[in-house]
């Protein structure tokens, strides 16, 4: 029996107790949680065979109450000593996509971001924002089968790209490949079809958060995203953090969200609206090249979760749905590299290196913490991602 | 013991077996074929367990030449008495969702749909077509999760829309309900992140085509699709058809695909570009109010599978991808009824009543066949759906 110790400054403390899937030595995949830099078999502390799974969705499917009753034994348990075999070196397992996603939907809620890519996308409209987006939290779908846990080689996506000064498109790796720094929200428990949840809610479907890098391929976009949404720009990867932060987690972490003007209708007002004061860090090759903040988001996760169902579309066990690029006010605050090199024109010095956009063998790591209970602060683990040269093309 | 008989014009004899999930008086869901009017139960004719499952996707995925092996043991056996205890008049039956859908993208691959949508969503435009549109199949994710089986009640989406009359948007049940005559293609076998399935192999990935009917809300999608394409005017629901036609069943209804100009990339051109004869009719309120056909699209399903996996996403047994509308270039051939009323603008006469898009009560039907071996037609079953009233707004 080990009591196992965690500093107070740990990101991983007990007030965190993100939720992962690990497994060792080819083991079969089951659901763990983490203190400090100690791995905690769920299924051996607790004896529920609802951990003893390659997924969260099993546990995650059973209810608010249940995640609250859970957090709360975890809790109990690992104030005391445990027996030995539900614990493991964090550097000796392997870390697995931790939820099967049903549908996954990138939203596009930061204003900044919005700005920017409407500057840099569309330069002839004299508002950057499209007429609707202080209306409704813009959102699309995209690619569940394409997210891929942290340290997932990304391989240089090839296709179609058409420069403004080109005859014709033509085919090829994309020279214009990015990152989008953004938080996902993962649906712990659906809703039927034509049953909107209400804004207020959301939290009670909402199990919780996880860093996401939609790596974007924005000449491959560029070309294809007029009229219906960007496609292969997108589809070829999006990377998860391998850990879930429980949203019970981050009760300290709620901020009032900002102010909205218009006001938006009234299946998007709350009473309380609140947003989350999460920090990001992305570092490029080893440097730290932006710290975006979550706190500046103009729509809310539980506004996002509204807008979604309140057409009558049912969601599922493990449908995830990200904010879009977190970007905030400065330019050392934009979470895409698109917004930080002004469309490559204002290229950055990167570990000794000027760089634009990615090259092969970059690798960009996310990371974010928030604040916990009684000063500590709560991690998210890392999506981390190498590029890997094209394939074809 | 019994021998199935079949009429010689029936759309479902020993040419077409299509697959599908079925149960009789709350059994646990089997899959089974079609004979006639006869359900056949396959775990209990051919005695493999991978058919006494909820859904095709184990079978799928088991691949191309298990698809071919087993289609040949069915008409072996049916040819010849076969157990009572596997057959099932197919009014005695409930038929269900016969696939797991994966990832589900919806395409644009109709020329004439794509023309009138492009007039009558962007009239300001002097081209009603996208630079991109003749260069790449153009197509969005959509919401898997809103996939429903034939027979299922579509309630009246509510959301956000904006008249350009309007000074703001307003929230309220839809008011120009419309469809979206269509064929899917189920994805056998998928493929791996990073390894593209080239246009010429994508027929061993294609496991069978169902009928698919995209609902759409006009209102709410001309209000929300620009500039991430379309989301809640389409996510409420999609209903297939509960018979997925193997493509091998379909191998004399291939004809030479359209010609393409401009001639479209290496990775999109095949030796052998083929189509599907297929003919659609759409039902409104029991009457046939149009006959789109499918030979007439301009991306084929092969170039579309290609196109898909270019950028390296890998897919998924289970995947489903939709051609879009299917509308040739006649009025009485158009698939969606913003088309076939233009905007709203061209009433029609349905069933002695005057419409322009659907109201309450109102019930589509999707049928189509395709022609089958020794002048025989395949029968693609039919994907049914009533109107219902919004449940808010």
């Amino acid at each position: 029996m080990t009591v196992v110790t965690v500093s107070a400054h740990s990101l991983y403390g007990l007030d965190n107790l993100p939720y992962g899937v690990y497994s060792v030595d080819g083991s079969a995949p089951r659901v763990a949680t983490r203190l400090g830099d100690t791995v905690v078999d769920l299924a051996g502390l607790l004896g529920d065979e609802v951990f003893a799974r390659p997924s969260l969705n099993a546990f995650m499917g059973q209810g608010y109450e249940k995640w609250v009753r859970v957090r709360a034994e975890i809790r109990d348990r690992l104030a005391q000593a445990v027996p030995d075999e539900v614990l493991f070196p964090l550097a000796d397992v392997t870390l697995h996509l931790p939820v099967e996603v049903a549908d996954y939907v990138d939203f596009y809620a930061s204003e900044h971001h919005a700005s920017n890519l409407g500057r840099l996308f569309r330069p002839e409209n004299p508002d950057p924002l499209t007429p609707n987006w202080k209306h409704l939290p813009i959102g699309y779908h995209g690619r569940a089968g394409t997210i891929v846990v942290s340290g997932t080689g990304i391989v240089r996506p090839s296709g179609q790209r058409r420069a403004p000064s080109d005859d014709a498109p033509s085919f090829g790796p994309s020279t214009r490949l990015d990152i989008e720094a953004e938080l996902g929200f993962i649906v712990g428990t659906g809703s039927a079809l034509g049953e909107p949840i209400p804004v207020e809610e959301a939290e009670r479907h909402l199990f919780g958060v996880v860093l996401f890098n939609d790596w974007s391929a924005r000449d491959i976009q560029a070309w294809e995203y007029v009229p219906l949404g960007p496609n292969l720009g997108k589809s070829f990867a999006s990377t998860i953090a391998p850990w879930v932060v429980p949203l019970l987690a981050l009760q300290e972490a709620k901020v009032p969200a900002p102010q909205q003007h218009p006001q938006p209708l009234p299946y998007l007002a709350a009473e309380e609206p609140w947003g989350l004061d999460v920090d990001l860090e992305v570092a490029w090759n080893g440097e730290v090249v932006t710290r975006p903040p979550y706190r500046e988001m103009y729509w809310s996760p539980a506004q996002m979760l509204a807008h979604l169902t309140v057409n009558g579309a049912s969601t599922r066990t493990g449908d995830l749905f990200a904010s879009g690029t977190i970007s905030g006010p400065g330019k050392d605050t934009r979470g895409a590299f698109i917004e930080l090199t002004w469309g490559g024109t204002e290229p950055v010095h990167v570990a000794g290196e000027t760089r634009t956009f990615l090259e092969d063998g970059d690798e960009v790591v996310l990371t974010a913490s928030a604040p916990g209970a009684g000063g500590s602060r709560i991690g998210f683990g890392e999506a981390r991602g190498r590029i890997l040269p094209a394939t074809r093309g």
